[in-house]
């Protein structure tokens, strides 16, 4: 159990020192161009995503994320009491990972984001992008597919472009952008209406996991 | 049969959401650089149909495509009533799909594309797009190749650079992303030749793998 | 036989459509940022050479290069009538191929390369970029590496960038992109000093994969 | 023996040429955008670097780093006398593999880098980076992992962007870099910094990567 409890502490901190680390390399170097700083910015990640699942994924699962906790946690694959601890490592590491991101770059290490990020469209981009990691795990562990951290990672990198939102779809991962102010900041305010989309979608996603996979139906609620 | 009329319906918008959505976002951050964009656009469609193809390929085979269907029709793989089930469901998919992306990015949801794409240049563009498609989809499956999803992916976003036209490739595709004036647009009045170009390369495609594939020889027309 | 020939063929006609037609489209669009044009072109070089390979490798070996087909004579892989019928085949092919790419554009199907590449640094670039790919094919089937198609779209991706010359590495190549002026392009005048070298990094590449797998040793001369 | 030291020489070499070499094109290349460059250095790094892995893993086991070789030791995975020997070759193999890259584009081949590397946000990056490496491969091995090489091409590719050192992570990498006024460069000034930081990186990567694979304890100290 302490080992899970590491794996995901240190997965989601490497997950956040990644996305915001290299969010704030390509604003620097990028000359404005957003699109060229995205770019890095989603390769980076995805690049990153497919080494951390594959290495703590024989460990603790991977979640990195409460949603993907509760969605197991409901399916009776975790019980309670590691759901509860997981949320509270993940958010813990995810801030922790802004952090030393802030400390490689020579940035103050307390910050709050001035970043707005708000409104129907984000929220149905937000709405979207966690329906479709939700959708994706749930359905690819059902099918048993090989390979489902690249496919993950690989998601993950379509959809920082195909959502407007950039596709944050993690409420840890959440919390802990409002506290950088940098490219892959979210002002506070924003917080809660990304996390409220963001489990809209994982229900829906989930349900439709379940709905596809027949085979499945007995892990899913 | 439901499910694979989902896995059709679903597959394919999910498709157009990610082609639209990111051709949006890359365009607004190019700051006018297309080639930014059409690099953004093209690893963001490679990256999330990797990702569809892994999850709705053991349900609906993933076709995501009328041109994929009917050849698989010609060849007796699917019967008639199911490849005019997954047409419709393939072309209202996809233009759910384009809607999907103008709600997530505050546009009008309906709209029509000025974008001119015409022209013998463009039209052979299209040949050649469709008949890799289709020859990299018959023979692969001919030889049973490993990794074939990731194949295709890799293909399209190949010929989104390879190819005059970015290569649409696909009808249902052409009529849906006639309906968005953003990056990946094209004015109706380019439509159908585009489709035409598409069939003949698709014949074209299916008849050289059969040729090429011995072994699969009755599976071909 | 005849599928054999028909596969060296189409495989160097659509590798050099690939080549050409990505790097015209990346010319027209990257506003005069030639690491943009670079990018991209290599990017879809590499995408598409994977699909290429494993498309074409059950059937003819796809070997698309008269050096890599060279060292398979002087191994009795092949016999000598099939190695000159390859070796016209790529050529007519990668010539053709050109002429589709110039086709899709809209340019004129016939021209001549008007971007001079010779020197010391650029012969080196070729020395290195040949010996890198003999060196990987060879040692790479000595080793009966998985996946050693990727593996060499990956290389070529990397050599693109990492060699002055961008990476020509082929002879069948060299002498069709003479016949472009646009960004793939070499003068004719700087043909015979690139193939010069490429066979040289051939040889260089072939003795050395030979001296380190042993198991392989009496297939490589 | 003798293979697998031609091995480690040529590894590092090849590996230092793609990485100097693929920066000088870049800068050449990018207009003065940073970012373009940075990512395109990464990209070709990435690609090279798991054909170098895969191409020499089984002969020598691929190391191309001292720090690699020294945890190795402390494991007695390997001999004191090979360690001394894969040192002193990677780090002559990866000075050839500057000079190389100079020789291709022209340059000096003796040059000496002003780009001054330093500073506690410098060093935070080299720890971070080079503590995720030791500890990818340290961990990884113990699970047993499939596509180690990949992942480590991956990781390198995405801390590229995430530590704001841009990963040097290899102490004879460090040394070599010093010895181009390019992309790549390091002052020579900055070259102990570095080094310790990768070192403490590395015993807590490999420290860590102990404390959570129980079942490879015995191979680590």
């Amino acid at each position: 159990m302490r080992q899970k409890l590491i794996a995901e502490f240190l997965g989601t901190a490497l997950l956040l020192t990644i996305v915001v680390g290299s969010g704030i390399m390509a604003e620097q170097l990028a000359q404005g161009n957003a699109a060229i700083a995205l770019l890095a910015n989603a390769i980076a990640t995805g690049c990153g995503l497919v080494v951390l699942i594959a290495l703590f994924a024989p460990i603790s699962g991977a979640h990195f994320n409460p949603l993907v906790s509760v969605v197991a946690l409901a399916n009776r694959e975790i019980p309670a009491a590691q759901f509860w601890s997981f949320l509270i490592l993940q958010t813990l590491g995810a801030v922790l990972g802004v952090w030393l991101a802030h400390l490689m770059f020579d940035l103050p290490i307390i910050q709050t984001s001035a970043k707005l990020r708000t409104g129907l469209g984000q929220w149905a981009g937000e709405f979207v992008a966690t329906f479709g990691l939700i959708f994706l795990i749930r359905l690819g562990s059902a099918q048993k597919l090989a390979h489902l951290g690249a496919l993950i990672a690989l998601y993950v990198t379509a959809a920082y472009w195909f959502t407007s939102s950039t596709s944050f779809a993690n409420p840890a991962v959440t919390i802990a952008r409002c506290l950088t102010d940098t490219f892959a900041g979210i002002h506070p305010s924003g917080v809660v209406g990304f996390i409220l989309a963001q489990c809209a979608g994982a229900i829906c996603g989930a349900w439709l996991a379940n709905d596809l996979a027949p085979s499945a139906k007995q892990d899913l609620t």
